[in-house]
Order: C-alpha cells, then sequence, then structure tokens
C-alpha cells in the first residue's frame, strides 16, 4: 500500500520526546529530526541540514534554536537559520522543511503532506483512551515492523488470526467460528464488530477478569474501528456470561481498548505504537505488568508472521490471493485507501496548478 | 548458470523431514515448505498461504492436513482448501501449488519444473553408494554456500584443486601434474578419469587407509561423473602400489565415493547435500568421525574459495577467462547445460500452446 | 565525486605489506592484490586470476612468483602466467592486468589509471613530514569510512567543523570565528590559511604544548592544501601569543602536520591513510601515544558525522544545497576536480583513438 501524505500519523509517544534531544526516526521515507523548545512544544525538521546535508539530529539545542553539529549553522525553531559561523550574510534558501506537528494523547503527532492542508482539529479522537479520564488506565510501547503498514491494519482487522497465531494467550476457537456480526464502512471509516454469547474465556482474560473458575462461561466482544491512513483502535473485552444477549452488558465486565497508531517508516518498515487502556483493577501494578507483557509477546507473534508474509510477498508480489469472508473489513479498508490514494495523485497537480 | 527446471533436485536428507515439522526452504529462487503426513509420505507445497500470501511454514500440521499459522485455512496434503474458519463456502483457487517429490537414497527429490513430467523413474540412482548395501558405510552433511551452484560444479570437475586448496588433507602434487586420462560425453553426463599410479599417498587417505608407513607408494584414481542439472559423484580411491597398472586393482585399496547433491537457492547461493561412503572399516565409529570432520573441513576450503570466486565475479561479471586442459569436464558439463537450457527454453512455449 | 584515475593514490602503508602476505583491498571499485618480492618491490594486480576469476589473494607467495590457491597457475610479478599444473603450453592471453606501484613517504602507492602516464616522479610530495627528517615524528593510522572519498576532503578543507564536531579535543570558538584569511588556486591545488591571533588555547594543543596555565593565550595556525585527486596537508599549530602577528612565529611554537592521503575504496566507502608528524617532544612516548589516540578519537567523530551524511544524500541525492563562505576551499576544489575530470574523460576516448 502506497502512503497517503494528508494525514496525521503518530511519530513519537510524547515522553519520548525529551528535552534538549534530537530524536531521529523516517516516516513515510522522509529522514525527520524531532525535538522540543524549553517551552516544551514539539517541532519536526527534516533531518538534513541545507548547507551540506549532514543530519540535524547530531547536531544539539541551543536554548530554543538547533545547531547543525558539523558547521555550526543555527535554526530557529521554524527552520530558518540565522547563524553561521564566520558571517553575517544568511545566503537565500537557508532553511530547512520543517512538518506540522501536534501533541495530543500522549503522543506527538505528524503530518508529512501539504501543510496548508495540515489542521489539529483532525487528530484523531480514537486514543482517547490514552487520556486522563480516571476511568481508565493504560500501557503502551512501540515496536518496529519489518513489514509494509498495511499488512498490520489488515491483521488488526481480522481477529480471527487470534485463534491460531494467538492460542496460547488471546486466542480460541471462538474467535474463528464466530462470523462478523457487522462491517459498516461510512464517510470516515470501516467499522467490524463481533460478538460471541457463552463462550469459555480465553487465557488471558480469564485470568485478568477472575473468569478463571471451572465452567466459567463469558459473552465476548470485538468491535474493530479503521480510520484511514491506518489508525486501528479494537474495543474487546468479556463479560459473565448471559449478563445481556444479544450484546451482553459490557458494564458487568472488563473492558480493553487496543489503540493502535501505525506510521509508515518506509514501503517495508513500520512504526507501531500501541496503547492498551483498561477500565477495571486501575491501580493495580500486577495487572498492568502482566497486560503489558502480555500484550507486548502477542504482538511479537503477530511481528514474526508479519516479517514472514512480508518476504514470502517480496519473493513474488504478483502471485494471486483469495479472499475470505473474515477479510469483510480489511477489503473495506483497502477499497477506502484506493479511493483516497487517488484523491490524493489527483489533488496533487491541481493545487500546484493553483499555486502559480 | 541459469536453472534448469524438469530434473530431479534433492531438497532435504530424509532425516531432517521430522514427523509433524514444517521445514521451509527456497529452491531455484522458489519459497518451499516440505512436511511430511503421519504415514511418511513426504510432501512440498509453496511456501505461500493462497490467501494472504502467509508462509505456511510457520503454520502447523493437523493429522495429515497443514494448517496456516494465520488465519487458519486447512490445506489437504494435495494442497486443496478443505478448511476455513467462520464458513463452509471455499472459494474457486483456494490451493497452493505441490511440487512432486520423492524420497529416494535417504533424501528428499522435489520437481521444480512441469509437474506432468515428473517420472519418479528419473531420480538419479549415482547416489547409489547410500543405499543399505551392507558393503558400504557413509557420513554425510550440508552445506550451504553463497555462490552460484555450477562454480560448485566445476570445483568438483576439476580435483586438480585439490593440491592447492586442499594440500594439508587430500591434495598432494600428483593430482596436479597427471592430466585426466579421459573426459567421455555421453548422453546423459560426462565421466572424467585419472589414475596416478605408484605415488606418494595423500596424507587423509593414508591414515585411513593404513598406507602410512615410510616409502610406501599407492596407486590413486579419480572417477568423476556429472549429470545434469548438477549431480556429480566422485569415485575415488587408492590401492597398493603396482596391483594392477593401469587401473590399478581397487579390492586392494580403499574407496570413497563423495556424492554431491547441488541445489540451486538462488542464483547465488546453493545448497549443498554431500555424502561420503566407504567400503572399508565399516563398524569403525572412529573412522566415520574422521572421516565426517576431514571432509567437511576440506568442504569449508571450497566454500571460501567459492564465495570469493563469486565476489569477485559479481564485482566484474564480463571480465575475460582462459580456459586450461583441466577444464575438459567442466566445459563438457557446461556445453551439456547450454543445450538443455536451450531445449528447455524452446518446449516451455509449446508445451504451453499444446495446453490451450 | 567521481574517481581520477591517472592519479597516484595511497593504497596500502609501508609497512602493511608484510613479506609474504598477499593483501586484498579494493580501489576505485576494483578489486585489488597487493604483495612484495622477496627483493622487496612492492607489486599490485588485479585479484582474478585469469582463469577462472578466483581471488589471488586467496593464494600464496612462492619465491617472487604468485599462485592462485584455487588451480595452481602461478603468475610472475609481472602478472603473466608462466606454470599451469599438468600441461606445458600456456594459452595466449594468460595474464592479469598489473597495476604501476611506488613505495615512498612510508607507503604504497599505486596508479589505477593508463599504465603509460604514470610517472613516479609525480608521486605528490606533500606527505614529507613521514620522510625521516630528524627534526619530525610521527604517529599514523588507518581507517575506513562509509562515505563518498570527497566528503571527507571537504570536511578537512573546512575546519570550522573543528568548533562544533571536535568541541572537546581541538576545537573551539575562534576557529569558526574567524574567516579564512585567504583561499588561494594554482595550477597544482587549492590552499587556504587561517590565523587567529590572541586565542585561548584549543585544549589538545594546550595540553600538547605546554600552554595550559591559567590565562595563557596563543596564535593559531591553519594552512590546509588540497592536491587533487584527493590528497590534503594541513599544517597546523599554536604559538605564544604576540610573538609574530599577523602570522605569528611559528619557531616559538608547535608544529603538527596531519597528511591525509584519501584512496575511494567504492563510491560510498573510502579508505583514510592518516599521518600526524609533530615537530617537539620527539621522543616522548608518552606524547606519541597521546596524539596517536586523540586524532583516533577526533576522527572517530568525523566518521560518525560524515557517514550520517552520506546516508542523508542516499536518501534524497537531488537535495538542494547553501553555500556559506567557508565552502571557499571546498567549491574551488570541487571546480578543479570538475575540470579535471571532464579533461580525463575527453583525453580516454582520443588515446583509445591513437592506440588503433
Amino acid at each position: 500500500m502506497k502512503f497517503l501524505r494528508n494525514y496525521w500519523y503518530v511519530a513519537a509517544w510524547a515522553k519520548e520526546l525529551e528535552p534538549g534531544k534530537l530524536l531521529a526516526r523516517k516516516f513515510l521515507n522522509e529522514p525527520v529530526v524531532l525535538f522540543r523548545t524549553p517551552d516544551g512544544t514539539p517541532h519536526a525538521f527534516e533531518d538534513r541540514c541545507c548547507h551540506r546535508r549532514a543530519p540535524l539530529s547530531l547536531g544539539r539545542m541551543i536554548g530554543d534554536k538547533v545547531q547543525c553539529g558539523y558547521h555550526g549553522l543555527v535554526y530557529t525553531a521554524e527552520g530558518t537559520v540565522v547563524g553561521i559561523p564566520g558571517q553575517t550574510l544568511v545566503p537565500p534558501g537557508s532553511q530547512v522543511r520543517t512538518y506540522p506537528i501536534v501533541e495530543r494523547w500522549k503522543a506527538i503527532w505528524i503530518w508529512m503532506g501539504d501543510a496548508a492542508l495540515a489542521d489539529p482539529a483532525q487528530v484523531p479522537d480514537h486514543l482517547y483512551y490514552t487520556n486522563d479520564d480516571p476511568k481508565w488506565t493504560r500501557v503502551g510501547g512501540y515496536l518496529n515492523f519489518k513489514c509494509n503498514y498495511f499488512l498490520l491494519v489488515d491483521n488488526l482487522l481480522d481477529l480471527t488470526h487470534e485463534t491460531f497465531l494467538h492460542g496460547k494467550t488471546i486466542g480460541n476457537e471462538h474467535v474463528a467460528n464466530t462470523p462478523l456480526a457487522k462491517v459498516e464502512r461510512d464517510e470516515t471509516g470501516v467499522t467490524a464488530s463481533r460478538w460471541m454469547i457463552g463462550i469459555d474465556p480465553p487465557p488471558l482474560y480469564a485470568k485478568a477478569g477472575g473468569f478463571d473458575k471451572p465452567g466459567m462461561k463469558v459473552d465476548r466482544w470485538q468491535i474493530i474501528r479503521f480510520e484511514p491512513p491506518s489508525h486501528v483502535t479494537l474495543d474487546v473485552g468479556v463479560a459473565a456470561a448471559g449478563t445481556g444477549a444479544p450484546e451482553g452488558d459490557r458494564s458487568q465486565g472488563i473492558t480493553h481498548a487496543v489503540c493502535d497508531a501505525i506510521t509508515p517508516e518506509t514501503e517495508t518498515a513500520t512504526h507501531y505504537f500501541w496503547s492498551f487502556p483498561r477500565n477495571y483493577k486501575l491501580n493495580d501494578a500486577w495487572t498492568s505488568d502482566f497486560t503489558r507483557t502480555g500484550v507486548h509477546n502477542t504482538f511479537l507473534e503477530d511481528q514474526a508472521m508479519l516479517e514472514g508474509q512480508q518476504r514470502i510477498i517480496d519473493a513474488a508480489p504478483a502471485a494471486p490471493q483469495v479472499d475470505i469472508n473474515a477479510d469483510g473489513a480489511s477489503i473495506q479498508a483497502r477499497r477506502m485507501m484506493d479511493r483516497l490514494l487517488a484523491e490524493e495523485a489527483d489533488a496533487a497537480p491541481s493545487r500546484a496548478a493553483a499555486a502559480e
């Protein structure tokens, strides 16, 4: 899948951007350096000095300015050179590209497309669970997958894979055997919902929610939301069986909301920022550790599979593939992406023409 | 050298294919997964699920079926999908390519070309020494060389290199200084023969055959057989000198038969399955260990040279080269390959046309 | 920057070429093997046997001849095959390319271009400090940088980077803030000179020259000479302040002459032979160790920056760049290179025509 540019992507967890630090990271094939000015405001530059293309990330912060570590050019936080050692004149063109950037939901969001179109109000709110709502607590992490970012979106939009790839932790046979109840596509995304009524609790949830006594049954839900370009939120949980079929009584159970921010690094490498809020045992450190480790290990299973999938795709990129029912949400998401990619490609030349 | 497809290649040693195991290996650039059904029959699939191209080698065996480890599609041993979780209909095209496969001579043989042409009777018999003939015992091994497979064929077809590359073990000056007695090309291969009469025994043979007393002389033979695409058998040995010149009395000596099955992994990587039978000290574990280690170490010397050769070829693929007398067998083998490659290229379109 | 061919490049330190040793190294993309005949004369062959392209560097010296380690072809030091095992006739074309080579200034110099144009008198003399002049002693070393060779030339022609990249060792603010006094281009090279009068001594010099008492000031000079294709000599030092402004009295100070021989390995890899002579504390082992370690560590800082610069250039090779005043010498050097590269390109076809 190609890249949509005029969208907000997560660039880093907010806490990764320490004061005085220059953080190098590649997005959509472009080398970027992230930093905060002393007032805490985050900034993003292309990671390339306008002078001799040294990586600015090898430089340093001087107050609210960035100095190239090679020949000492000094940039304002707006990317304009204001100091060149040994001379007073600053030549025309002495600036670097900056990227619109916003801090929200404990993350730093970057806009890799046309800056004129960047609207902070469009930062997705589906990471709201990372907010400071006292009903929730969260763990989170970062992984780098050596595969195209949309293989990870596909992965999350079809949770039948839990049964086969994650059988030891979150999967059991019911996920695979229960058809998706609904796949709905609207203007801004795709939602897939599945309810499993009166099933054996999967191991991870059984322990986490106290459903691990012999013979206990649960109602389990999975509500998955995709929004372009690559934001996926899973609202998943289990409640005591029979507390509210057909759609259960979620207040009698436990909910996890897996908030996945997936940012392309290159065509075949992906930044994976995951957040895992829960609404129970809020102050329980053991549960936090347990879920952090459990989710991390689960995602390592995904990583091995998706990187294997990428290797096989690379070996024969044109090999055909067969669709199954479980692909419904993924197919809808890919159609939406194809349309948006075509729209961006069409708009780019006309915006260029309008600017003349 | 390009790849001939309509031939049997060794894919694995038989013992590598353990019950319940899925073995991933690449042949002729194609990712393949090998496995046995519970009755012991070996099978080979392309290592790519027809659904979303996950490697099937990351899945599992369920009885006599293979289940993809990602979304759970179940394949019969014939490569046909018979189960898709959450649905009863199997879409058309739900199958993977299978490769003809045969177990013989303690090895698994695979046919990467047109399955309609695969005839198990054509599995080469030049690995007969690996059979259970009670007059022989054998050691063997596997190495992966990062070079084109035909550099290894060239290597084996001109044993003058023993003198220079393997001087510490099997080489001595006589190999290089004795012209090949005969190079014969017939319909199915090339045979090169060399006899060295009344020479000092090379170190490895001296120890192995008890020819290591001061002043002992031997008659030594090397009879090399190449059969396309890349099977080479060496019948080599030494006998007490003067026991039957010009061609010696082999019954008074010891014979090794190096059986080399060389399978292209990619254009620049090669599977090397070697077998080293002998007809003496059949039950002597020390001799087995000694020859296994000695041959392995000898082949590591070849590996360093052939990988160096590949690097130099890559640096200037069009650099000219000079032929010497010792190349006779290799030149014959390459001419045979060129003809067969041209025939396969010619035949492929006409078979395609006939199928219409 | 492309490669000039008809120039002398340093191939190795003289001491690297031990008797009986075959040293493999790549220059201007070509694999070369270096060795000495028993009389001590250095030689250079293409590292590719004319028979089957095995690397000759995996062979051995036999007296004053080189024997291929694969099939035993024997080459004279002039690159001509005089022995082929098992045959007496040597086929036409049995030779390898040799490269003109000269030992001077404790280094081995190679000529990668048209051998007819190689004149040992043209070996640059700007490494004279490595000579046995009793007024000097030296330390030296070798590094391999994964960047284009001219990034390293640029680096040395603009020492303002010392302030920013080497602030902990040789840099201080004065280097960057003092404009180059002169940049002069003549027929054979470019010279840049900078004098800093009455400044604080930089840390490394302060310790080395005994200028480290509180309040001491020095006059500091940097005289940089570039000669194509990539030889750079720095005559740098400090003297007690006020001993001879505007250009100081160098006899009252200490001088270092950094002699940099920069040889392209590939487009993005560079051999860096550095020599660091000094004219003080000639027999002081501690000072030798101190400067060797200090210079080495300083160049490691350069390596990190230049390799980062190469990565950023590779990510967007056509990205524009801005020139600043400090680039004066580098710009002159690049113009000289462009002219010489064009001349070599023009001359090559006409020489070829003349040879017909």
